[in-house]
């Protein structure tokens, strides 16, 4: 029972008033969404296409951000230092305060340079709309990159599967690559003109062509939804973007990890170059494997009940992100391939209601994500308290981005077309090239780490690139796709599910023409793949596909028995008696529920199995 | 270019260990969620009832609770004070540590008390899993408090306001003074006996009152619902629980703010006393308004873009509370009236899309909040630091909260029966007194603020009355059930809206019926009050009832012109016009978007007004 004291009540006072001034902050943001919700509402509307909702938001960001730096008197500033207490020992997490007899814990922020120090208070005010930069990683960035993992158009993307990992792949390490040469060469130049106040070196140079090789077209793919642009260069723009972004996040993290050991730091040191290649590969790999094992291990069925169903597969989509985080691989890489892999397997096995509920959560949380990012992109530009704008590097960055996206797209495009039996066709390889659009993950990876005059340089960059790509090549779009030719208006029912479900007789012979137009459209190792996964991961993994005992020989009798759900052989007989009636009243009530995990069936009540599984088949021979 | 120095690296390795770590904690929690979504799946497929989905949550909660207290070897921890520094100042904000000449930033935790310093490290695994109480109240209530104001059955709950309002008003109050002094009674007791070894005030006892005044029969209201038992009874508990909830929160910040000047502290202080009362009604009504105005504000025609519609409610909704607090209210109260503002004008405003969506969202957010708070509960029992254990002071409780449940129900029921129409009857007064669970909001409440002695006896007993109701009276609903003869199984169909919209003629007479029969049930006060919101608020806020210029005295013809919304007119007119098959034409193409504020009509597309709007009118009449 203790009445505070003067002392505990100012500090109550002031928990109350940062408390306030939070809830401003979160509001602030929160109107500027708002804001930009009704604008493209009614841009959508009159339907404007110059001007993505993501653009507009980084201006409704720009302007909040002018009003915060120059709007806001400075006579609320109290010019201040903190005080300041010295120790002998390093940096400790938690410190102890002694105020006469009482103790105060305080925790570590951070180092702070010493230029700063007076600047603690005056700050404070733009410090406080800044947020940790690892929001942006755990936060803001998982169900962005999740929501495209599992919103792939499957059919196209997996036909284009071989020219989007190479374009994703070497593509990105060759941008990386010219990008990081070309930028030396400006900062040698810089140094020879005496524009450079601080160090720069040569594996800043290659962090940064690893962050901005990180493409992000949001407002060209929305456009070319919108005015339905053709299928397949939709899904190589679609399908690299989002796979460079894994590329980029892991690219960066081995080029820090590049430390050359001796005196000869920041040289090329072949132990310490195949040390970093190594950790690419082993965090790659390692998160590709966690993000693919979850998303197959996720439950198959909870049918009868959508709410536990949505919210089982919300949370282990982000298990896994938290899972890979743990064991030090790339959260956000592990969560692109958990998305891909339940929307390709866990998909099949959701109840109707429950695929609906998860494509509007997710599509929700990454909607609202996206626009958060781009909107804190505005005002970061005026509320940053470490911008250093260099023209000449900011030029450079420009043309070397231009030409590290020409050195990626052209000769890969070259190449990959000597193997395709589609080529890609010229005006294809110059969308692809206009579409180079830096966004989301290119701005996340530079404001990560800004404590280093080298990486403040590159945020001021990356946050100017962003900003004219959006705004100019993302409003070109339209000019640019009747300027090349691109066929627009292409049916989207082809890459789309019907909604309806009566039609599944008719579907199903339609689909399974069309996959085997699919396999003889993709290359061998894809066609191998697509075999095997038909005949093999689809039955084991789902409810739908052939039962095992029909593809499997054999011999491995007991094994397919063992492994096949009973609904698989339940489709396959309905497949030939099915009619549209039968359907329609099977569909009504839902009897059974069994847990059904990766290769191991937990059947509970196998009694029944006329269920609502019968619609499966069909859209699982789809992709 | 600062290749880091090695007390650099060591901060960065352990800034990345403690990423880790968070990320594990942040795992156990989720893989416990998805522990008990599993287990609830199974309980309900067996339809087992005597365990809700927060009482399994909590168990699980306590067993990795076990797991983490007795389960770790203690040879992790070093036992070490962290350093410590002097100031003679009061407690700062931000601190400066000077190590060596590089500075570095520490933010105030929080005051420790003496006896815990040699704790700090030693208990740092325990503390990692545990949260800022401020997360609970910021993060995890509002969706939970949202959903209850969004999901209210909106005829029972208006056919019973009155009763609900005196419930939660009064009834919380007298419950609050009736458990403050008894337990003042028990302290004294205590003090007596020699087992208190600090301070316990009054005002503190008075504040325990507050915090376990609010129920939250979650487990009752579910069996309710599955069993559907009498709609009036559902009604009048969760209405009391909802509201009381808002009371609890507004009623234990007045008695905080309770500080009598002078010297008899914690005596009783008339000036102070009012001032207290002055806040809470200050407080209350602030939130009120808030709420109540955002939910009416709330754009109310977004369609064709369901996901920005549902972005645009998520935001707005989440802005009430961000706005109350900013303003010094409390947000809670704010959301829970801003969720029923929300039924009950923009739902009818909302594309049929959005209104599945928005309830949707707000149910797994809802649901993952609740489970999540639940099984924090179970886990807090053992890595709770503070724990004090008194087991008079328990048992006082027990016995408090019972006396204090029935001197909220039978006496109140005893008036309230005086005037209504429909009486309370004995066994739905047993059954409200039986469900008188504590739960989230309780601990919430408790968890806030453990720093002094009374606080922390006060948190253990919370925690024990939330497990021992949920477990023993949530799991025995079903015989109470029964033993009390409540009728079960009661047409769910009365008081929902079909999901179907091809029978609006018919439906709109047989509700147009219902509609009067409630209006007939209701007290004089709410008959006022239903004419005025059908015949003025509706036309204003919605696009449905009758159009504004026939209800209005036609002197004010200009007026109501300006109000009404075009679609009402429409409506008016269609009433007598359609038939089933011009409706599902109509359906088909959504073609106009006018934004509608309060009073304010922004219309931007008027010539063609056919749309999905004529679907509205039936729904409107139905409460």
């Amino acid at each position: 029972g203790c009445r505070p004291g003067p002392g505990e009540l100012a500090t109550e006072k002031e928990a109350e008033e940062s408390h306030r001034q939070d809830s401003v902050n979160l509001l602030t943001f929160i109107l500027l969404l708002t804001l930009t919700i009704l604008t493209i509402w009614l841009f959508k509307h009159r339907r404007v296409r110059f001007l993505h909702e993501t653009g507009l938001a980084m201006i409704y960001g720009l302007l909040v951000g002018v009003i915060l730096r120059y709007g806001i008197p400075a006579t609320s500033y109290h010019n201040k230092t903190p005080p300041s207490c010295s120790l002998k020992e390093g940096p400790v997490s938690t410190l102890l305060l002694n105020v006469s007899g009482k103790f105060y814990e305080y925790t570590l922020k951070g180092e702070i340079n010493s230029r700063e120090i007076h600047n603690v208070e005056q700050n404070d005010m733009l410090r406080k709309v800044t947020f940790d930069p690892e929001v942006f990683f755990n936060i803001l960035l998982p169900p962005i990159i999740f929501h495209a993992g599992y919103s792939l158009k499957k059919r196209h993307f997996f036909r284009n599967l071989g020219s989007i990992i190479t374009y994703a792949f070497l593509g990105t390490a060759i941008s990386c690559f010219v990008i990081g040469n070309l930028m030396y060469g400006v900062v040698k130049l810089m140094q020879v003109a005496g524009q450079l106040t601080d160090k720069f070196y040569y594996t800043d140079c290659l962090f940064f062509g690893a962050i901005i090789s990180a493409t992000d077209p949001v407002t060209v793919l929305a456009i070319f939804n919108e005015l339905h642009a053709d299928g397949d260069l939709y899904a190589l723009l679609f399908g690299e973007s989002v796979m460079n972004d894994a590329v980029a996040i892991v690219l960066s993290s081995s080029i820090v990890a590049y430390q050359p050991s001796g005196a000869n730091t920041h040289m090329f040191d072949a132990s310490a170059f195949f040390k970093s290649v190594g950790i690419f590969l082993g965090i790659f790999s390692g998160s590709f494997v966690m993000g693919a094992a979850t998303g197959v291990v996720t439950f198959t069925k909870l049918h009868c009940f959508p709410l536990l169903e949505t919210a089982l597969f919300f949370l282990m989509s982000w298990s896994t992100f938290l899972l890979a985080e743990a064991c030090g691989f790339t959260g956000v890489v592990a969560v692109l391939f958990c998305g891909i892999t339940q929307a390709h397997y866990t998909y099949n096995n959701l109840s109707e209601e429950s695929t609906k509920r998860t494509k509007q959560l997710f599509e929700v949380l990454h909607f609202l994500a996206e626009n958060f990012i781009f909107s804190y992109m505005g005002l970061a530009l005026f509320t940053f308290q470490n911008h250093i704008f260099s023209p000449l590097f900011i030029f450079g960055a420009f043309i070397a981005i231009f030409i590290g996206r020409a050195f990626n797209i052209y000769p890969l495009s070259f190449l990959l077309n000597l193997g395709r039996r589609h080529k890609i066709k010229g005006n294809f390889q110059h969308m692809m090239m206009f579409a180079g659009l830096r966004g989301a993950m290119a701005f996340a990876l530079a404001i990560r780490d800004t404590a280093t005059y080298a990486r403040q340089m590159m945020f001021t960059t990356t946050l100017l690139i962003v900003f004219f790509t959006v705004w100019v090549f993302g409003g070109g779009t339209t000019p640019m796709l009747s300027w090349l030719h691109i066929r627009v208006g292409v049916d989207p029912d082809q890459d789309q599910q019907p909604c309806g479900d009566n039609f599944q007789v008719l579907q199903g012979v339609r689909i399974a023409h069309r996959l085997s137009k699919t396999k003889q459209e993709s290359a061998w190792l894809f066609r191998l793949w697509y075999t095997f996964d038909h005949n093999y991961l689809k039955p084991i993994l789902t409810h739908s596909g052939p039962p095992l005992t029909s593809t499997l020989p054999s011999c491995c009798g007991p094994l397919a028995n063992c492994l096949t759900s009973p609904q698989a052989y339940e489709v396959s007989v309905h497949m030939h008696l099915q009619n549209r009636t039968e359907m329609h009243t099977a569909k009504v009530h839902c009897s059974i529920c069994s847990v059904h995990f990766t290769g191991f069936m937990f059947s509970l009540n196998t009694n029944k199995q006329t269920n609502k599984q019968i619609s499966s088949p069909t859209s699982s021979l789809a992709w």
